[in-house]
């Protein structure tokens, strides 16, 4: 099927593209650089230089045989957005393309508007532009766990039943997010919520967990076709950030107590998740939504795998619990449900110590390359 | 106390600037005159002409010898936003500057964008000044009952407890709008949820069911004190617009069935409850939340109620069923909870005969006034 991703250039978004093209469909890719404009702005550069998205696309070519159309600009700049959609006309669309950075959203007053304006505005365009141009589009849309916070509850899948006082209704199931980030990811299911029971869009919300790794099957160990990898405190995914701090002698940065539990899934299985969700659409006038994690890890899980892992290669791995900067129960109940994507097929890869020490073993061979002032910025929340 | 009311050019803006000077507080208003623009652009001018608000504070000064500050500007507008607080620097704000009209949010991408820009961005920075200027002040921001939308079970006040396979927690009452600005006023929730819960904030939220009436007792019956009185579709609210239908012989517009129920309440009781709010304030680190109307009716009844008003004076009001423009359920289960107001002290406005027969009266010497075109223009929700 024709397929336009939004956010093709970003971590997730670069390797989806080249994963549905070796799946056989016809990929089109959107960006405006955005992350690459923060990375810059802010330096938090990933670990490898990566090649602009045309540049990327050609080497993928080369690689594989598999094009795909390139249209560089930004989604909230509705004359782009309505002449993207025009002409692409896609069956489906893959939405990534937000400001995807917790700690960025809550740097300063500027950063939040940023990922306010962004994360709406691109949402909003799409939705009214899928309205335009290809009602019947399937829109898979980049969520997140964080969105229902760390409930007291176990959390369903998207909706919850709920009983009160003698009578039952199904609701959305609460959300209450621990970032603007988050937040604004709230905001999104709100809008399409309200669409697509007012104009029956058809919609996958996918609610996903942090994401690691950054081997896919099509990049191998290719590295000018691997995703960006960043090990700083703004951009860089918590295991990536403890691998990177074990390959260069710094001590973990757990923060608080490290209680903080969330479900985690490889980068491998996001592409598995999408190309699920896409290849099983959700009918006309339902918003689906999954939650996409394969494995729950506390922070305290995490960093003991990685000392683990790091004394299997003869590193000398230490942790640090630093006074927290984030607003966020450092110890609490936490056990969602996870079956809508196992139930459409999804055969997950478990955070194993040979996943670690092969990231580890690519880190090492750059450890010159890692700048260890960006590890740790104290990004407050208060 | 120091009070800045945002958006105090409006509907309710304006009556409550009168009602707090007159209570003995020092009152700052600010408005961009959103709601002139609009109702130019669109064709929707009130009943009767309305002074701009530097007039209005000078006949108000007048009529009562109490004077108000007053600055025109766009809250979007950070700069504007930062220097009227820094110079104001309330001890409470009341955050009435919204694009206040569903319909108009209906009807196309520009005026959808306007309604989320505004509302979105106008409540950021209300957030951001008050953390920047006067962390302690109380904001009382006016929501919307139909934030909670029309749920097959008792509306809470604000937060629901739910047990869930055994074990409990507290929640935000599910929302889930019915229309894109209904919709904004969740998105300001979260904003406003995640920001008190971060920063501290001491909020209170007024979720407000539709508004009818224009006497006020600052107003008396001073025809260039009275608030906007609008009787088309999009500015004017549900009772209002069948007391001027009633007035010219319009038969009332009664969308579909008619039993879509609603909480309502006199705009006097508006100026009450915010003023309670702001005298009995809530706590730093609180998000408090009132539902905000006084009775409940449907469609039919104040259709009813408006016919037998009519029929007292001698006029013959039709009533018409027509087909519904917008997506609603027209016949549901209904039962909001209104405590919390009535502990602090509400004493209701009943919605009587007496009440429609003097608003009647009042539409009827302005009866050569209204154009009805204005009266019913079909936007569509679909």
């Amino acid at each position: 099927m024709r397929v336009l991703i939004l956010g093709g250039d970003g971590y997730l978004g670069w390797p989806t593209a080249m994963h549905l093209t070796a799946a056989g469909h016809e990929v089109w890719v959107a960006d405006n650089y955005l992350r690459r404009s923060i990375a810059t702005e802010e330096d938090v550069e990933p670990l490898v230089p990566v090649p602009n998205l045309a540049e990327r696309i050609r080497l993928w070519r080369e690689a594989s045989g598999h094009d795909m159309a390139c249209r560089i600009g930004d989604l909230r700049d509705w004359a782009f957005t309505d002449r993207l959609f025009a002409e692409c006309r896609p069956e489906a669309v893959v939405h990534y393309a937000e400001q995807p950075s917790a700690p960025y959203s809550m740097l300063g007053r500027p950063q939040a508007m940023r990922t306010l304006h962004n994360n709406l505005e691109v949402t909003a365009n799409v939705i009214f532009a899928v309205r335009e141009h290809c009602p019947t589009a399937h829109v898979v849309k980049l969520g997140t766990m964080g969105e229902y916070g760390t409930p007291n509850i176990d959390i369903e899948e998207g909706y919850l039943d709920i009983t009160h006082k003698g009578r039952s209704d199904t609701f959305l199931f609460p959300r209450q997010a621990g970032s603007l980030y988050h937040t604004t990811k709230i905001m999104d299911t709100d809008l399409l919520w309200f669409y697509v029971r007012t104009w029956g869009l058809r919609v996958t919300d996918l609610m996903q967990g942090p994401v690691y790794g950054l081997f896919t099957d099509e990049t191998g160990e290719r590295e000018d076709l691997l995703p960006f990898f960043c090990y700083d405190e703004l951009m860089g995914t918590v295991l990536n950030r403890f691998i990177v701090q074990a390959a260069v002698g710094h001590p973990l940065t757990v923060y608080g107590k490290g209680g903080q539990t969330r479900g985690f899934l490889n980068i491998k299985d996001t592409l598995k998740c999408v190309r699920l969700a896409l290849e099983n659409p959700a009918r006309q006038g339902e918003l689906r939504i999954f939650n996409q994690f394969t494995e729950t890890f506390s922070v305290n899980d995490l960093a003991g795998m990685v000392r683990a892992a790091g004394a299997s290669m003869g590193l000398e791995v230490r942790i640090d619990h630093l006074e927290n900067p984030r607003k966020e129960a450092e110890e609490h109940y936490y056990n969602p449900v996870a079956t809508g994507l196992t139930e459409l097929g999804l055969d997950p890869e478990p955070l194993t110590g040979e996943v670690i020490t092969r990231m580890l073993g690519f880190v090492l061979r750059h450890r010159d390359r890692v700048a260890t002032h960006r590890i740790f910025r104290n990004v407050r929340w208060a």
